[in-house]
């Protein structure tokens, strides 16, 4: 951030009195410019024992497998935007069920929400960002081609709680991988 | 947003390409600034079968009564933002359980997240965005002087499971309050 998106002046980083960390702040007209965690959320499309999954056909990670799942956007709610993210990618109708997987990811700033959900029929297919869409059984999912830590973490304990016969809300937190 | 804060060029509202929504879009660099809901996170801090209440100090709703809460930062987790926003308000330490209450506000484009946490000990007191800091149980809560409806709404929620011998996660979905 270089400018100030209210007047055009310029910002510079600095602790704003009663506050404890560093912001983007305005020279010119002195707005205080935060910058806040951003909200993934998706689903686990369940169809009798096999799930959706999409392979992506954009960055990152194109030609990965992943749950259908994208950025919340302002005005709507976390479970209208499964659904919207599910009808957006893999062109699929749910009926969305209970949140089960909240994903802290602290190193990119996002938080990554999944519901259960039940598909209402097999009428999906690849939505833009989609280079193709499928079923899989436990058996068949393509772990070393799961394009997020956040998906996998979140199927794995979604068949873990399946052949528990209870599912409970997860909650994880990645760590950033050393390179 | 009238300016684009990598460029400080005007930006103007359009739907990109490949989208479906208008975003403010720099004139000049072209850049696409995208604006997502804020993620508020708090936590019900119990002592005994009492909870914790902050009186606010600060607008919106000063004098009124809510939880120790406030908005996640980036390179947190959202537990490590409910542990240290009580800290922040109500100088109060906590063992943090797990989440109980997800509270979409659409038309203020907020998620707000609230944990179930134990007070450690009862050293707490009133942090810089409080007047004051105190314990009621559910017959004293102050109903007509608590702040927000995302905290009333998960106060009721929890106080029924707790009667009820079961604690659950509870989502739920506000309406904006026509005036």
């Amino acid at each position: 951030m270089n400018f100030c998106s209210q007047c055009g002046g310029e910002v510079s980083v600095s602790i704003p009195d009663g506050d404890n960390l560093p912001r983007h702040v305005c020279r010119q007209c002195a707005t205080i410019h935060y910058q806040n965690p951003k909200v993934v959320v998706g689903c686990i499309a369940a169809w009798d024992d096999q799930i959706l999954l999409c392979r992506r056909s954009i960055a990152p990670r194109r030609g990965f497998w992943t749950l259908p799942a994208g950025f919340m956007e302002n005005g709507e709610s976390t479970a209208e935007a499964a659904a919207r993210e599910t009808l957006e990618e893999a062109c699929a109708r749910v009926e969305l069920g209970p949140l089960f997987s909240l994903v802290n990811i602290p190193h990119i700033n996002q938080v990554h929400l999944f519901y259960r959900a039940r598909l209402l029929d097999t009428d999906f297919s690849a939505g833009l960002e989609t280079l193709e869409t499928a079923l899989f059984s436990e058996a068949a999912v393509p772990w070393p081609e799961i394009a997020f830590q956040s998906v996998s973490v979140c199927l794995h304990a979604y068949f873990s709680d399946r052949r528990a016969g209870c599912f409970l809300l997860h909650e994880d937190t990645l760590q950033a991988v050393p390179r």
